[in-house]
């Protein structure tokens, strides 16, 4: 018997790594799903991350790192009374949903759950649209953790981010031909009980679903 | 006036990083010192930590992130029934002391808190004697990790080692002329009510105290 190439998948829980997720089902790894909650202000996308794995039967941890938010500290998505900016990725002011460091905290941790249950690969969902305002979702940045990655055990660790050069319409395409129920994702940087539709978040998903020619009622499912 | 450099020092409470703390005293740098709880066998090096921080006066922030165990298993440091080896660091069996990636973790950690506080400058205290067994304290992986630095944020963050080519008895006589009070710090790894005296820890802690001329009664503060 040949056994399953065993990964670590970084899932938040949106679209993106909900997307890898099933597309990491079709190429038959043995998956094992981290979550991290960082005290964000969305922290219900944990609540979808659960229930997505639940549904599909893959290994899942959460970690509860509530406490980084007394150091991590002066964005929109970890501190309360600064308010989410409105508009696109690309706009100046979405600088201000920055979670500092996060990826490479995300990441590092990552690599240590992976070399704690003997798997050589991480997976993580940094696209395109990312790049204009996210300094730690960006080619550069990708290719100088990988080599970390390398180094940090006595074996390498891989470092994958199959999404990188295309965008979130893009990966909706991928979504789509996957039959990726969206209805379990949760992308709205408010958190609240309904998705507002107009911060950063919810514009660049609700783009994507239209490029991609998902029907509304997958949005509406998320109760916009 | 001009403002003091800020800096973020890795501070676990033991020999190395007490007396990185003592040397940017010396140097005028503005410290914040970040003491991460993650689980560690030995985690009353914290206590210690603490007593330093206060009796200089340094800013200190301790984070609990105990939970971490959870994901990062199978070193003797985290894991309960998995015995601290004794002998040299040297040693193939001290391999057992490896937290998977924790040095990646704790400078990522650290990354983060800097750019939340607007400091650019990170300090850690691997030293020379680590290399044998540490992955994450070689220079190859600092030389890695100082180029992700470099592209974590909009400004690059800047990482040091001061300490990474000399070994802990060089450390042991920097701190000697710095007056560092080595009673308020602990090594052993088994973080019992005594030090140990065996573990690879005391074994290098002993030595290094020895080659710097450091009176036993320095030690004996630590109750062996």
């Amino acid at each position: 018997m040949i056994e399953k190439d065993k990964v670590v998948l970084i899932f938040s829980g949106g679209m993106d790594s909900t997307t890898l997720l099933y597309d990491l089902i079709r190429r038959d790894k043995e998956i094992y799903a981290l979550s991290i909650n960082y005290n964000q202000r969305h922290k219900k996308e944990l609540e979808y991350a659960k229930k997505t794995t639940k549904k599909l039967n893959i290994n899942h941890k959460i970690i509860d790192l509530s406490v980084l938010s007394d150091i991590l500290q002066g964005s929109a998505l970890t501190t309360p009374n600064i308010s989410v900016p409105e508009g696109h990725y690309e706009d100046e002011n979405m600088k201000m949903t920055v979670v500092p460091n996060r990826n490479m905290i995300f990441l590092s941790l990552a690599i240590g759950y992976a070399i704690s249950i003997k798997a050589k690969k991480i997976y993580y969902g940094a696209h395109k649209g990312d790049h204009a305002i996210y300094p730690d979702c960006r080619p550069e940045f990708i290719e100088a953790i990988k080599k970390v990655a390398q180094l940090v055990d006595y074996e390498p660790i891989e470092i994958y981010a199959p999404y990188l050069y295309i965008d979130k319409g893009d990966i909706a395409k991928i979504g789509k031909k996957l039959n990726v129920d969206y209805s379990l994702t949760w992308t709205c940087y408010k958190g609240k009980d309904k998705a507002c539709g107009v911060c950063g978040s919810c514009t660049e998903r609700l783009e994507a679903f239209k490029k991609a020619g998902i029907m509304t009622n997958i949005a509406e499912n998320q109760r916009f």
